[in-house]
């Protein structure tokens, strides 16, 4: 399958199927939301209950979900055949009958819990973690799903617009990021996560939005993203309020040099590590300015995290219709952070940048 | 420990160190948000990175973060060490250090998952489910927590209120929750989860709000859950809009006589199970009204859903200090669902409603 045309929920099971024979498995069980979705067109909303696609590589495969939900999963591939469970049940006995007497169970190893993981294996399942077998299929991405990660990242585009204009001096950190959070769910986002960082908060990559208010003088890391129709984009711009410090205006050219390394870096045969490597060098020439805190960014689509990451251990050479958040970063406690993310998928000549929002360090409105 | 006084960190890792030696565990490995947090004030954001709390049962505990995260430990627990790990690790090697030597761990079964269950089992420890012991020590809920878990319920019933009173025919259902979520962000919750269905989308009791716009003739099942200051708060109100319908009417009150018989219920010693069993009697006398779907509800503090859960096969009993939802629900297809939901705290002598919002049925505006 090339990576430009779409597939069916039924193509990706009978891939699936394939991919689990060749791992000499019997069976393969997708436990994560996403990978739920990406076989079947049903995103559950897992808390304690067990939800699964259980596909045995020669025969039919199944859906289980609670009885509660058995509604839902009426559109599942053709391939799938819904099995629910009472509340009085765990879901372990329908899923070990879906299971269908296979013996050596492929996982989910990052998702499947340690007790289920044992219970299973009392039922003498012999379980084979192969998230890979899964994240393998899921990380080329087929035009369908390009193309609503680009939409995401419109909406999301839109987003930032619309807040760095609307940014004064006196707004209050908490409020702004709830602010962009409610716009980014009445244009559809299932789920949006705004990290809007004011200041030296925004020197944590992972602060917590406060009741700050926005000052002169203030860096502002803006952090947006939202999954519409199933997939996220996922975007960071930055701006200063008042005339940009020396400091914002060395961090951000140095940041948007390793962002243009790191995108140029995205080839189909590149390590994913040297992606990271690519703004990894930059960033860290420049000690004075701050601390490189991450890699360069993830893999992103049904999940807004999701394997490769490009980071230093990992040697997953880039694949035509992977996508990718490209963020460096760079962070100076007590001063503020910088950090510029855009999302760019694989091409077979090279790649393509999702987003189209131009980099600039906005000066924010008096 | 009396359920009516407030618990430092500290004294909750010293409590978790004896029940784990009572086990004869060597330590306990803590690895769910929530737990992380009931354990040393700091409530993490885990996506792909390893977050942990290990405590030996003899000698000092940490908390094991990315780097990232460091700055945001330093107020943890004095028992616990902040312990960090770079890019270029999965954090387990920290991990394994910082269980200094323990052989017999218990982990939390439902959190923990098999890929890094099985490769701390290649570093030779012993792994024993033992969630159950972090869930015993979090279902007490003490006078702080109560206090909590209250504010966040009155922060709900404003919500519920001020939701209800704007309510009018040919509002869309998705818009209705985007404001009710915004309106809980902007008053401090960290997390909402308003889930106000119309109509018949109300028979399905996780159905998604959509595009629909509310009709005459309508029920509203308006479940509004907020976690303010770490604890959630969760409630369930109904309306009808224009006069209610024979079997809105008859649902409802079946509905309300189930909660009271429920809530009657929650006194310490009546096993979880009776709970339901309380509410399953009453709901299911009256199949021409609808389904019973799930049951009476489940206990509610730091996680939204955390155990005891008040299903058929829960033989916990109730103890002082314990927090439930209270929820029945009938649904019929086609038609809708109504819900009632409160918060109750189980107390020496009986049980405490930490609501005090109305029972009543509402009459939308018109």
């Amino acid at each position: 399958m090339a990576a430009v045309v779409c597939t069916s929920t039924s193509e990706r099971v009978r891939r699936l199927q394939e991919e689990a024979r060749t791992a000499t498995l019997d069976a393969f069980l997708a436990t994560s939301d996403e990978s739920i979705a990406y076989l079947s067109g049903f995103r559950p909303l897992q808390l304690e209950r067990l939800f699964a696609v259980a596909v045995p590589v020669d025969g039919p495969g199944a859906i289980v979900v609670p009885r509660l939900d058995l509604g839902q999963v009426a559109d599942a591939s053709p391939l799938l055949e819904p099995v629910s469970y009472e509340a009085s049940s765990d879901g372990l006995a329908e899923l070990a009958a879906a299971l269908d007497g296979s013996l050596r169970v492929g996982v989910e190893e990052d998702h499947l819990v340690f007790g289920r993981s044992e219970a299973l294996r009392d039922r003498g399942l012999e379980l084979v973690a192969a998230g890979e077998i899964m994240a393998r299929l899921r990380w080329r991405k087929d035009a369908g799903e390009i193309a609503r990660v680009k939409a995401a990242c419109e909406l999301v585009e839109r987003a930032l617009v619309r807040m760095f204009d609307a940014l004064r001096p006196g707004v209050v950190e908490r409020d702004v990021n709830a602010s962009v959070e409610n716009w980014l769910r009445e244009q559809g986002a299932a789920e949006a996560h705004p990290l809007i960082l004011f200041g030296a908060n925004a020197a944590n990559p992972h602060g917590e939005p406060g009741p700050r208010e926005l000052q002169s003088g203030d860096v502002v890391c803006a952090d947006l993203s939202a999954r519409l129709d199933g997939y996220w984009g996922d975007l960071t711009r930055c701006g200063t309020v008042g005339r940009a410090s020396g400091w914002a205006i060395e961090a951000w050219e140095l940041v948007r040099e390793a962002q243009a390394a790191a995108i140029e870096a995205c080839r189909a045969g590149v390590a994913a590590r040297e992606v990271d490597a690519a703004q990894r060098a930059l960033v860290e020439s420049r000690p004075e300015l701050g601390s490189c805190l991450h890699g360069a960014g993830h893999a992103i689509g049904l999940a807004i995290h999701e394997p490769p990451f490009l980071v230093p251990r990992t040697e997953t050479p880039l694949e035509e219709g992977m996508i990718f958040t490209i963020e460096p970063g760079i962070y100076q406690a007590g001063t503020g952070g910088i950090r510029l993310e855009d999302d760019v998928v694989v091409r077979a000549d090279g790649h393509e940048v999702l987003s189209s929002l131009p980099l600039e360090l906005v000066e924010v409105g008096a």
